[in-house]
């Protein structure tokens, strides 16, 4: 038997397409490798059947993506010789839950699916956090694959491990950390993709400038509509995204130090998505554009980092079509109190203090504890003050 | 911020009551100890706050359990400043299921428990099991101590990471490996349990001396009634059960070979319990008893084993009052098909063969793979047989 999670083939003997760009996320047994390129989809299949010889697998989807995208991997899957079922479940956060966890659960089980076999994510991040759940638990841990389908996933949620789903109390706050054993990130299908999400997604792409590499925050500010249309510069940008987050999971994969960069705009991004009820008002990489903005203005005003670099964050942002204020969140917010009880139910809370990302400028994010809550406050009150004078 | 699972102070410098056993178990970054001993639930504040300064402690219990020993527990963590708060479950198998999960997931969360504080399960196999799968994932792992006050949960379930829930097709299938921090098995407790749930915990301790200590099974033997007595027969019985336990996950961590051994009488045992509906009927010692004595038996039936040796460990087991055939187990059984499918839905089952742990003798089991589930089908209809015509 082959014991879940264990590398079976070494990274280096796969084939992919031409053109595809490997990315190793070194994690010693966990070790795996993230293919970025298109049409990686269509060579599912023999990439999986090559890293996982003689597995099975479960796919998991929704009904959306599964319409685009299903066909083409299970087509795969079958040239390949892997027999497989597909689970097919809602779009949307709301499917992050625990009876869809336990629905996907009992027809994991059902399916006879065994350890050697493969939970097979095919979707954004939803499907990816719970079908990792799904993954991390099931006869306590089953191989997983990533087929992540939305820009979002492929630069951030595919990477990394983190699994979980939500709770009343919060998002991600149930869930194990459970690698996957192969990324196929296939930039095609982000051509089926709204605008919208797809500029969503792109704000975790600035986030990897922002953290701790200003030649790539340069780099999209003159590059940018090439990686919105497509092509080479797309391909680039998720590889650097991807080899950037890989890197900061190799030296910290339980996050108990710096992975917490990644965090960057995410205290302030989820505060808003908990006021916005995590839905259509404002979607994820909406939320942390704004957090991001919000991350170096209050880093500004602690005289941590320079207006120069705020200002220059805030246009990028702008400039792509993402909401960079407060004022531009449709319909009514908390005021500061109510988003500070928001902060403070964030997971990222330790012994009641408040740890924060914050920055030295563009690519010097750094990890702040205990910060005072009362200048977040104060500084929360300002910017709802300033978006109700515009 | 504390990492889950990351030793906070170094084994060395614990405090303990005197003789008191402690057995260590060596998982790298991982490793913990199990302290063994009359009074250590006594001294579990000033244990845990050693070993995990600052937490604060959600302590998942049975009312039944609660009833003998919550008061004691909370007082210790009292004296020695963790605060803590107590979740009461239903004593039995049905609470190791989903909703229960939920509700005890959902009231960690509501009681504010961060991932440096930590899950403390007082109870036997079943809140060991759910509430080690609850300090799993909450927040993606949490601090987690065992206080086993079974026999059973003392020398197996409490060792070696293993938690989790059943569900309709099966025990044990959904779950994560999650090691505690620290085990205190209070000898002193077994006094408050039944004759009959101490003699089913006894079942496992005389495993350890089956799978590789023939020297430890000829002292139960001989000294088993003082085992049953409690005092020092008592401490050595448990401490060398976990020494074997925990030398044996050392190794194998997450069951890819070796800590299958664990499994004997296990493969029969579980079929048993599932046929008898995991209740009163048959308790999972009296199971795997029966079980044990299977996997001996079929053993000499493929020439593996010396029928003396299977004759002897019936004998002890009978001698002690536990169940050896399938005659004993009070009302109707399926017949060898019906065992067989749900041998065949245990999930130590791979690629649709069989393993089985099977025995040379005494002290000497092995991992038997692809076993012909034919010769295993005519096994049990003899033995069906055997008892009917008893």
């Amino acid at each position: 038997m082959t014991a879940s999670g264990t590398p079976v083939t070494s990274a280096s003997d796969m084939a992919e397409p031409a053109d595809t760009v490997r990315v190793p996320v070194a994690l010693g047994e966990r070790s795996y490798d993230i293919l970025i390129g298109r049409g990686v989809l269509g060579e599912a299949g023999a990439l999986i059947a090559r890293r996982i010889p003689g597995c099975r697998a479960a796919i998991v989807t929704d009904s959306t993506v599964g319409r685009h995208h299903l066909e083409t991997l299970e087509s795969s899957l079958a040239e390949a010789g892997i027999d497989c079922s597909a689970i097919v479940v809602s779009p949307g956060e709301g499917s992050k839950n625990f009876a869809t966890f336990e629905q996907v659960v009992d027809a994991v089980i059902a399916g006879r699916f065994e350890r050697g076999d493969a939970i097979v994510a095919l979707g954004g991040g939803v499907v990816g956090d719970l079908a990792g759940f799904v993954a991390g638990v099931v006869r306590r841990g089953m191989h997983f694959v990533q087929i992540p389908t939305s820009l979002l996933a492929q630069v951030d949620s595919s990477v990394g491990g983190k699994t979980g789903i939500n709770v009343s109390h919060g998002k991600n706050l149930v869930g194990v950390f459970h690698q996957p054993d192969l990324v196929l990130a296939d930039t095609g299908v982000l051509d089926t993709l709204s605008e919208r999400h797809f500029r969503a997604g792109y704000a975790e792409v600035v986030k990897y400038g922002l953290i701790n590499d200003a030649d790539f925050f340069v780099w999209l500010e003159e590059n940018w509509r090439d990686v919105f249309a497509g092509g080479p510069a797309r391909t680039h940008a998720i590889a650097t995204s991807c080899r950037s987050k890989a890197a900061i999971v190799a030296r910290d994969e339980r996050e108990s130090g710096e992975r917490a960069l990644l965090n960057l705009g995410h205290t302030f991004g989820h505060a808003l998505e908990a006021a916005t009820g995590y839905g259509d008002r404002l979607v994820h990489g909406e939320a942390i554009s704004i957090g991001m903005v919000l991350a170096h203005d209050f880093s500004v005003r602690m005289n941590l980092a320079s207006k120069d670099d705020a200002d220059r964050v805030r246009a990028h942002f702008a400039g792509v079509g993402l909401p960079t204020t407060l004022a531009e969140i449709p319909g009514d917010l908390p005021d500061a109190d109510g988003l500070m009880t928001l902060i403070s139910q964030d997971k990222k809370v330790s012994r009641g203090s408040l740890t924060f990302i914050l920055t030295h400028g563009i690519g010097k994010a750094f990890i702040a504890k205990d910060v005072v809550p009362d200048a977040v406050r104060d500084f929360l009150a300002e910017a709802k003050a300033a978006g109700a004078r515009t």
